[in-house]
């Protein structure tokens, strides 16, 4: 988790929302990814995303059946769905997701029986740490609009 | 749908499980995607999630709130997670997905009011056509099993 952890402040080091996922094969990373949406532009670039597609690449197989993937936020459908696809055996996630999880918060489909494979689910690993890097992000990205909110003000004062 | 259906006859040339997908903006196809999971060994390669990358690609933003996705089979959790996190208006959809639908049949991921964006479903266009390319699909592997199994017991009777 501390890998992911490091993905996750890569993504805020670019402006991104701190999240990050890694793959794990017989105990080596084999696939790692910080969330990118806003740099590419594009709305599947979430951190188990490009981690999933990186392992494949690199394990030269859809089927990760025997990694365990890491990653700080609780997923959400799309990569929840994508664990499930490429048949990861266990997901541990760091801080849960009030707002798009599904490992446990609005529906936990990793373990979903119906589905043709379950992925084993271990939540709140190093919870905390995952928790501070969204909340210290989200401060300051606030800060900043206030800041730039009373800049505007003093501007339309002065004019 | 034509289309989706299109991308999907592209995907049984190749070997893949016939799926395809469109995504439409201003009445214009702006991403086009087949199943590639096992030409690219990627589970993420749906033709959905391939679709809306080309889109966001295509349009150069990650929001498709004006977009119509339409797709051959109801989508699983990872794609229909995708339209949820690219703001897709509308999902069209043709054959249910009795093993992993979840836009209607084991959930509707993509109306649930509680995640920040809804897709509006709408199922069961040129639902035949579609289920007729999967089962037809399927048809042909199982009859090209069989006769690979015959012609390996001939062999073994010639010894």
């Amino acid at each position: 988790m501390e890998a992911a952890l490091a993905e996750a402040r890569k993504a805020a080091a670019i402006g991104e929302v701190p999240i990050g996922a890694v793959v794990v094969h017989d105990g080596q990373i084999v696939g790692r990814g910080h969330n990118l949406r806003e740099t590419s532009q594009d709305a599947t670039q979430h951190a188990e995303i490009i981690a999933i597609q990186a392992a494949c690449r690199k394990l030269g197989t859809w089927r990760l059946e025997d990694c365990q993937l890491f990653v700080t936020l609780e997923p959400c459908p799309m990569c929840a769905g994508a664990m499930i696809n490429a048949r990861i055996a266990t997901c541990y996630f760091g801080a849960t997701d009030p707002k798009a999880g599904v490992a446990g918060t609005f529906y936990n489909l990793l373990e979903d029986s119906r589905f043709n494979h379950q992925v084993a689910v271990v939540g709140g690993i190093k919870a905390a740490a995952s928790a501070e890097l969204l909340q210290s992000f989200f401060r300051t990205i606030r800060a900043k609009r206030k800041a730039a909110k009373q800049a505007g003000q003093t501007r339309e004062n002065q004019v």
